[in-house]
């Protein structure tokens, strides 16, 4: 199997598999313990904290919250932060943040979603202009999972602070952070990641914030755990595999972008223009090519290419009961060219053959599959 | 090592792990994907819900949501059920239920904590006069974590629901699920449960609830999982273990229950009773013993013990951060006893020999310690 739907999520590092192991069969003690064993737990967790912040921020301004997945950190960040009066997201959000702003309607928070280009990045003078003294939270996601662009939260955040210097900045960040160079600015308070899109496990994620933006409500209310921010005892195997696929993944980011950049692209020259499309845009995350074979049924595709030994995504995994992507809908695209939608993301494990098995196989299926 | 502190985390079972292997280095797909490796994941989902169900209560009539940890079940049970008036609960829960009622008093709803008996276990009618027309919710912790005392959860669930046959009745089964006989009988709402504490991993727990109860609100929004109560991509090798070693755990229940009771009662006898007062019932769980060396401190004696390869508890683990054991404040033990609680919790995994090891070490560790 050529593994190619990494946006969704990827197969655990075996290195860091191997690693955590310790964590799971020998000091498998509650961290809240106060023995030895429950103290290693505990060191543990500090200092994959300390790793996973230093890596994209200053650690004296940043600190972070374990949660148990990318979706909860977005929560536990909207829910804390947009507390009165508007707050402002895109259309181009994970639904993580799209259905946690329209539930804000139901708390009395007006929600604004700024429209996306062709290419998923968000509109961003049509963001600023909804951006007003009433606005309590800016939510901008940093890679689009849908099509791979990135949009430079850096400077959206800046010009955010500049008209409302009390509005909160965040990012949902699950699909940058150790794909992407990421740097957290001083203008950006909140951010989020997941540790199962990095070649850690599912049930993990974690919620970057700012020292000084001391809003966050606790989440889980119990014992507790992470500073009182999020009760319940500390899922310590996940944690341990989340920093040390972390580690892996930051030790050769650089190269890994370049080369998974250079594979991406050669997948896009072998694929057929007269079926495919190109949805992604040429400066987007080295990670994702999202295409359309317009007029054909991408999951009928994805299904075919299944059979033939690979596994690619239609649109946001997370999102499979709604028949066409609420992004690429936004994105502008039409009827013919939501139905054929294919998303084929990478992860370092993959290889320029892996890309030019994968385009062969793309065109063969969506020839086979006839129609246009 | 000795591991006795069962009740704070389990060593995660061996043959569960092997088990649930698959799912994490060959079906690790996403299972919301639509291609057959993720069909796989979600049949494994759909496995687990049901036999998880099945083991307490009628599939007819309950259904689970995955959640992330017993915590994360608690919080959605209460903060969807107490919406209106009063909630009653006992001040013998564990601080995931305790920390969330005291919570509730900020959401306009009435928290009321029922008195607890010297042994753990809840003075039901204390608590059955506390609940009244506006009664919105009623919890009872069904084994104390910190005495192993069982509460008669279908008895008082009767009578509460006698007295208001709209107040929902949830009970933490966090100590109870596959380590006594549980059945969730008619006039109980909601139930919460641990993988971890017995024998899965930590960061995975869940929510039992009767179908016709159908007023829970989604505790994290997104993607929709768990027919949209709980969003984010789901922790599939953490329920697979939850599933495997729990059907290890129910496979040999009655038997474990009544060897660890004798081992149980072996470690009492054993015991310097002019050290060691009795805290746990006679009738109570048979994995959990709460003594007390009155006059010593319990985390002194918990550090002598770990250097002696014993772990053992003082108190709620997830309280570890609280100089007394709340609950046991509640019993109404004094300072003196306060001080010196050891609790010592046994897995299936435990022998009669650990327990007459234990037993020694405690008497050794408390004479060499001094004092009384």
């Amino acid at each position: 199997m050529i593994y190619l739907d990494n946006a969704a999520t990827t197969r655990p590092s075996d290195g860091a598999l191997a690693r955590a192991q310790h964590f799971l069969t020998e000091c498998y003690y509650n961290p809240s313990a106060l023995y030895g064993g429950g103290a290693e737990a505990g060191r543990l967790l500090t200092e994959a904290r300390s790793f996973l912040v230093s890596r994209i921020a200053d650690p004296a301004q940043f600190s972070l919250v374990f949660t148990s997945c990318g979706t909860e950190a977005d929560n536990q960040a909207i829910f804390s932060a947009a507390r009165r009066g508007n707050a402002v997201t895109t259309q181009g959000e994970h639904a993580a943040v799209y259905e946690s702003f329209k539930e804000l309607k139901n708390r009395g928070v007006e929600p604004r979603f700024a429209p996306v280009r062709a290419d998923g990045s968000v509109d961003a003078d049509a963001l600023i202009e909804m951006v007003d003294a009433e606005t309590s939270l800016v939510s901008v996601i940093h890679v689009s999972n849908e099509t791979g662009a990135i949009n430079d939260i850096a400077q959206i955040a800046r010009r955010v602070k500049q008209k409302n210097p009390r509005a909160v900045f965040m990012s949902d960040g699950v699909q940058a952070f150790g794909k992407i160079d990421v740097r957290l600015t001083k203008e950006i308070d909140l951010y989020t990641v997941s540790a199962h899109k990095i070649g850690g496990l599912k049930g993990t994620g974690a919620l970057l914030r700012r020292k000084s933006y001391t809003a966050i409500s606790p989440y889980l209310h119990g014992g507790g755990q992470e500073n009182g921010l999020r009760s319940g005892t500390e899922n310590v195997f996940g944690i341990a595999c989340f920093y040390y696929a972390a580690q892996e993944k930051f030790s050769s980011m650089a190269e890994d972008g370049v080369r998974l950049a250079q594979a991406k692209e050669r997948l896009w020259e072998l694929l057929d223009k007269k079926i495919y499309s190109r949805i992604s845009p040429q400066d987007g995350s080295p990670c994702i090519l999202t295409v359309s074979a317009a007029g054909r049924r991408g999951e009928t595709l994805q299904r075919m290419l299944w059979d033939m030994g690979i596994a690619v995504g239609t649109g946001s995994a997370c999102n499979s009961k709604k028949p066409h992507s609420r992004v690429l809908q936004a994105c502008g695209l039409d009827q013919r060219m939501l139905d054929g939608v294919l998303r084929v993301s990478f992860s370092p494990s993959n290889t320029a053959e892996d890309a030019k098995a994968a385009a062969l196989a793309m065109n063969e299926a969506a020839r086979a599959f006839g129609g246009n």
